[in-house]
């Protein structure tokens, strides 16, 4: 898939913030634009209170750095742009720079659909002070946004229990991309299917849907309506039966399949929209089976979320098929990861990698400096830990002591034998070209669920789970605390 | 604007959802993809428990509507749709005749920056059935989205008592157009800048913006980080002082704002984004003050939203310059309004106009039908109540009484004399022909600004606001009970 060829024009190099233009303005004029530094995104908190998160948009990204130019139009918009005074904001030079600019970093990245945790990069980026910084923005954006929805994706998907989870959540999304982008994570995340066509024909994700409430309004019974639907569709036919009043409308989809089984058709499914879920569907069962309808599918929406679908699982309610919209496609409980971006090293004029730190008066939102790598420990194809380690460490030992980074009296010893070390991280760019090559959707979404198996359940648990094991390797963790230590020292603490 | 030129390519008319596409497929089938119909798109609660709602989305649903067709692309993706049996899902003779549709609704709708409320349509469409249904889910997305988000805004701006608003959520927005949107939606909400580069050369919004973190500590020391960057921006150059210690980094800023002083320049601001606003930007105030730099803002930021803001207002925090981001963009405590798009009347053989509604089990639910129109009663400039009735009602009296559509004791006699009445729906489209001007966004930020004047405070509070009196006029109202009541006795309640 490429996004940016597909559905956008041109480039989106301007998709940033406007304060990545002025920097980058400024590290020109310092004379700093082509030091080499790393920066890396991480989240500080799986997002629903969720044990774990499930990693999306690495194509989104790959598309945007393939494509990461200034068009003829951005450059006249940045030429053209003016202080109060009248002077250009940005001498021509700083714009001619810009045009000549070619995308040569770095990029390593977890793939999409790998279970991921706290503090860990999710994307690594080495490069140019200049391109790191214009990268920010853009990557966070779209990071942030596909993870959270697989996130939710997937809880939702553990709430349905192997029960297909349709979304449609299309008209309730945040924007066009906003939709597009939630049924691409959502399909990631563990959904059958989408309602979006466009994010069908772009994707490749199975589409899905059958009539509203207006189809039936349109006529001048409910039986009339579901008999043309029927003649249209004599396969998979599924009749919204709460228009009017929901028994009857079960009435009446149960006279429409038998006239269907008549002609040689078999009813599919029918769907409830509205009322009390529990309630409507046992009676709906009832009705159905009782007429011989065994097979027909209960298909209910309106509202779910991974917590009421548990609470109509408890209930029994019979309920086969799970359409979820509005609460997954805007993660409504929690509508944003609060990703960051943060430099973590810088190479100095020696060539010496000098790793960097934020101190802040919240423990957690110091960084975690140096570059890092980051391995997960599997024991009989479980997973045991993580392990975030300065690059090279691996190499050096078979035995690692892991500290947890927010409390230095959480550890834990490793020994590698009998393990399996798996590195998190891949490359994708080296120096500004691709060589990753992208999986299908479909071999990402079966990632997710072979990552997600891997981990027991106490940690998949939709309240209070079990929280698993990320550390810092000893080094690093100590190498942070006297850097900071010295930070806070140096600027008169 | 042209969103679908500009940024998208080709057609955006499979942003629809599948069933619309099937319900299209079944109403040509049973031949009624030309009868004559209107839905209105609508909500039924303002977000937040605002007293009011800002309408905004107008303009994208212009260009949706005037760039509406099937491309080439997307007809292959349809005509070679397969059910489970390996048969064609849709006839040629169908793709043939999506091929061959032309847009020809009319098109009638609230102007943005219009404030609104529930129950009253915001669009209406007419047109052949197909057409109308396969409007329904764009329509959804665009205006949902952006009347959220212009609300949030215009709450923020209340908040703020008229200091500068900033917007910079595109790092933490759904998705790419989540973020232009939102960035849209805000500025007409009253923010005063955007953070999206792209959204200001799209748009032709302002764009504002600084530095990071992360240009302080690519650095040596913070003192040479500040200078380096007022070199760069003499004018409006803002600090951001919280990158080890906020107030040895505002001791810093002061030092810096010294010498830039000493070569003629005036520093503008500082920025704090973390820790105790409050508490922090009182003392910056004081040490600005006493080293002679009484003008220099204070711009405070870290997910703030109306309820933080009105809070630090009360502790007379000494913030000039508000940055918000995530809180606004995703419109975090209640991230989509659940706006509907309904039949409301069908043309009948004879040519006369049938009123539709949806029964359902809860009373919320029930649409409003009939074709209709929506005025605002205006006495010495102050709005005093909306009325929803039939069309030509307002030919044929001057007197009205009105009806709260979920309880029909609360009434309201309007008389017109002195009154100033104004019709909120504009024609936009006739028979597919756009005959609106559309305003540019200053004029429509502008509109809010006005619009939300002639508003009592009380309606504006944040908390607990007064509630507008907006009812159907009594023959509307009439007509509304007796059909549900038709409709619940004919399906056999």
């Amino acid at each position: 898939m490429k996004i940016t060829k597909d559905l956008y024009q041109g480039s989106l190099a301007l998709l940033t913030d406007f304060y990545q233009i002025t920097m980058a303005y400024a590290y020109w004029k310092s004379g700093k634009a082509n030091e080499v530094a790393t920066f890396n995104l991480f989240f500080r908190k799986n997002p629903f209170q969720s044990g774990f998160t499930i990693a999306a948009g690495l194509d989104y990204v790959i598309d945007f750095c393939r494509n990461f130019h200034f068009d003829p139009s951005d450059l006249k918009y940045l030429g053209e742009m003016k202080n109060k005074d009248g002077a250009l904001t940005f001498e021509p030079a700083f714009i001619h720079y810009l045009e000549k600019m070619e995308f040569s970093c770095d990029v390593e990245a977890v793939e999409e659909g790998t279970v991921i945790f706290p503090h860990m990069p999710i994307v690594k980026v080495t490069g140019p002070l200049v391109q790191c910084q214009l990268l920010e923005t853009p990557l966070l954006n779209i990071i942030n946004f596909q993870t959270l929805i697989a996130t939710k994706a997937a809880r939702i998907c553990v709430a349905a229990k192997g029960d297909p989870v349709l979304e449609f959540g299309l008209r309730r999304a945040q924007g066009i991309d906003g939709a597009l982008a939630a049924s691409r994570a959502s399909y990631i995340g563990g959904c059958t299917s989408t309602s979006n066509v466009m994010a069908g024909k772009l994707f490749g994700i199975p589409v899905s849907g059958t009539h509203a409430h207006s189809w039936i309004m349109s006529f001048d019974s409910e039986i009339e309506a579901f008999k043309a639907y029927a003649v249209a569709f004599p396969e998979k036919c599924v009749f919204l039966v709460d228009t009017y009043d929901t028994i009857n409308g079960v009435k009446n989809a149960i006279e429409v399949g038998l006239w269907m089984r008549e002609q040689g058709h078999e009813l599919f499914g029918i769907r409830i929209d509205s009322g009390d879920l529990a309630y409507y569907s046992t009676i709906a069962r009832k009705m159905l089976d009782e007429a011989g309808f065994l097979d027909v599918k209960i298909v209910a929406s309106n509202d779910l979320d991974e917590h009421i679908i548990t609470s109509l699982k408890i209930q029994e309610a019979a309920i086969n098929v799970w359409g979820v919209g509005t609460k997954l496609v805007t993660a409504y409980d929690q509508p944003a990861l609060g990703a960051v971006y943060k430099l973590a090293a810088i190479k100095n004029d020696y060539g010496v990698w000098e790793p960097k730190v934020k101190v802040s008066q919240q423990s957690i939102k110091i960084n975690i400096p140096g570059r890092q790598e980051v391995v997960r420990f599997l024991k009989d194809g479980k997973a045991i830990a993580d392990m975030i380690c300065l690059e090279g460490a691996l190499d050096d030992s078979k035995e690692f002591l892991i500290i947890d980074p927010n409390d230095s009296t959480k550890r834990k010893k490793i020994k590698t034998t009998n393990l399996e070390v798996v590195p998190l991280l891949k490359t994708i760019f080296k120096a500004g070209k691709k060589v990753y090559r992208r999986p299908s959707i479909d071999a990402i979404r079966i990632n997710a669920q072979a990552n997600l198996q891997q981990f027991d359940k106490a940690h998949k648990r939709l309240v209070n789970p079990h929280i698993y094991p990320v550390g810092l390797e000893e080094k690093l963790f100590e190498m942070r605390t006297s850097l900071v230590l010295k930070m806070k020292n140096y600027e008169g603490e």
